[in-house]
């Protein structure tokens, strides 16, 4: 159901030609209220994209009518002509729609470094304006893949009230958000500064802790609107809750599907002095290449879990460390623990537990493993 | 010639069966004076290998009278009972010559989390102690490799004296020096705070800027011994000049012989404000997956060479960003520049420039391409 589980809102998607497969590639949802609150939150590259920079001043307002979305193109590095064309996209979904364009979110996704073909795109915001439906909500999801190999949709709620959502990103995928755009509706009745705290909370444990491969976007985007169309006003945890569980539910079916990955892998980091140490020990181990390949190989090669550990600066004593595959603490006390040939790596999801035993606090990280056919794939894209 | 390039060492390299190919395995360097000074540096990663421990606390006296590396087991993350074989390993060396224990230097480089087989290992050093001679540097420098296709081997020197030395290391190549056994000898007459100083700089500039794959060993050691034996005391600006050379060979081979690599990459960032800048931005982009993808496929994809920047708190405006792959500024202010067409990248070595345009330091960072075989060596290495 995706953008459109919750009442009053309109999705489409529809191929305007910027895919040369001739896949759909242009996404609009649209809010019809009666609230237009809205919260959104951005990539960490200090790099950013024209529609980016567009969305974030955009949201300044705490207000949305429409997000228009393209696959197909990043218009990131793009320069002032870039600029231009994310906001006369913006205006043009305006025309079509009676909007301000000032309240009109852009997200794209693509190649960085080059000029979005406008001659294709502004005829299909206008096709896209013309296909709005109360159920358009897949067709959006559709839309919005690059080599995605699924569209990912999800939702979660209470009585009466509803948060469903859309993702894509299957490649860049990393903290301060992944490559990813993402676009949450909810038809509860919640304040643009309610929403901001849900979202920022609900990103925080999900999103940023999903690291398929280190790299950062300069596109990253997650945007919640709410109509209010129920006419309920949730109690804030349990809208908070919601909004982090198609979060969660959507952050685990962006690594479900990264691209040429054949393990999703857990990262679990326990008994650290504070979170801010298991985070920083948790991406160390997701971002160590030898350690990803070792996991491809279902290879329980505790040695590189340690010597990422080793490179952190979290509070540890190297002679007090625990690390468990799949349950079996393969190390313990910083040396050889139980037999590695009892770890089971056959299935598909893979955890890593590294206990610092310096303290109480835990994260989990996920990332994937390092493939022949990751490298296959990213070192063909843009050919 | 190796270790045994400058007057005053003997070398040796033996088999005694830590590697299951029947390859050497052993190999043994000994300082006959007149001088013994000595120096050495070691990982920065917090996890450290029990050889990196002893021979880190040996230095601490400036002296060294012999060297001992075995590859086939990196003896790291296995306890008590893993210092206890490296204490022997330095006795067996110092009973077999007539040492103090004390002054040897033991190295070991293979699988972590793996007890050394003793019983091997010992009567190894023995064989190695009796095959030690003046011409014996290469026999060493073959006998410390592990994934290696190559021996590594430089010489660098003044009149009457010169600096030599060996190196080993493929894979686990990161900064805080990579995975890799350095041993560096001179005949010149330098005293070991001397040595310690010219060792701490010429490292800072190589070894420490290569970067083949991000992950940061546990057994890294490079170590300096200085004989005397040629009689000449070098001005200490010419032979820190010597060392820095020998060293920058030995890590440009490192890099060239990087597991599964096909092409070697400088990353050359220009026009930072700071050192510490332009290091941090060269990392980034060394680290990059999707960008070492991308140059594995010969693809000019600056995009991610600025989504990389854009990670970092280096001081830079994104607009003022500029990038030339191979020569062509692929990329100006920030946005399209040069045509991407025109860039050759079909040679192994690519060099990518950025100008940050916010100061004037300068780096080189060496890493290597991502490559479906990095991949395959590296899921199968431990089974």
């Amino acid at each position: 159901m995706s953008v459109t589980a919750a009442a009053g809102f309109r999705a489409s998607g529809v191929a305007a030609g910027l895919k040369t497969t001739g896949a759909t590639d242009v996404a609009l949802v649209v809010n019809d209220g009666p609230s237009l609150a809205a919260a959104g939150v951005f990539t960490a590259n200090r790099v950013q994209a024209a529609p980016v920079l567009w969305s974030r001043q955009v949201l300044t307002g705490g207000r949305l009518q429409a997000v228009v979305l393209n696959s197909g193109g990043a218009n990131a590095c793009t320069g002032p002509e870039g600029f231009q064309n994310t906001h006369r996209t913006a205006e043009q979904v305006a025309t079509a729609l009676g909007l301000n364009a000032g309240e009109v979110a852009v997200c794209s996704t693509g190649l960085i470094g080059l000029q979005l073909p406008m001659d294709k795109l502004l005829p299909g915001v206008d096709a896209a304006a013309a296909e709005l439906s109360a159920d358009g909500g897949e067709a959006a999801a559709v839309a919005i893949k690059t080599t995605d190999t699924v569209h990912k949709v999800a939702t979660a709620g209470g009585t009466g009230w509803i948060v469903g959502g859309m993702a894509k990103g299957a490649g860049m995928l990393a903290p301060g958000l992944a490559t990813m755009l993402v676009v949450l509706t909810t038809d509860a009745d919640v304040p643009a500064d309610a929403l901001d705290t849900a979202l920022r909370a609900a990103t925080r444990t999900t999103f940023d802790r999903v690291d398929s491969d280190g790299c950062m976007s300069t596109n990253d985007t997650v945007l919640l609107l709410a109509s209010g169309a129920s006419g309920v006003a949730p109690e804030t945890g349990e809208f908070a809750e919601a909004v982090r569980a198609v979060c969660a539910d959507l952050a685990r079916q962006l690594i479900a599907d990264a691209e040429g990955a054949s393990k999703d892998i857990a990262v679990e980091v326990e008994g650290a002095a504070t979170e801010a140490d298991a985070l920083q020990v948790a991406r160390s181990i997701a971002r160590n290449n030898l350690l990803k390949c070792a996991i491809h190989g279902e290879d329980p090669n505790w040695g590189r879990v340690l010597s990422a550990i080793g490179t952190t600066s979290a509070e540890f004593d190297p002679d007090r460390l625990d690390v468990a595959i799949n349950g079996v603490w393969v190390c313990k006390g910083g040396a050889v623990g139980e037999d590695r040939d009892l770890v089971d790596m056959t299935g598909r999801e893979v955890r890593i537990t590294a206990r610092l035993n310096a303290g109480g606090e835990a994260v989990t990280v996920w990332t994937n493993d390092l493939t022949a056919e990751y490298v296959h794939e990213n070192s063909a894209y843009s050919s």
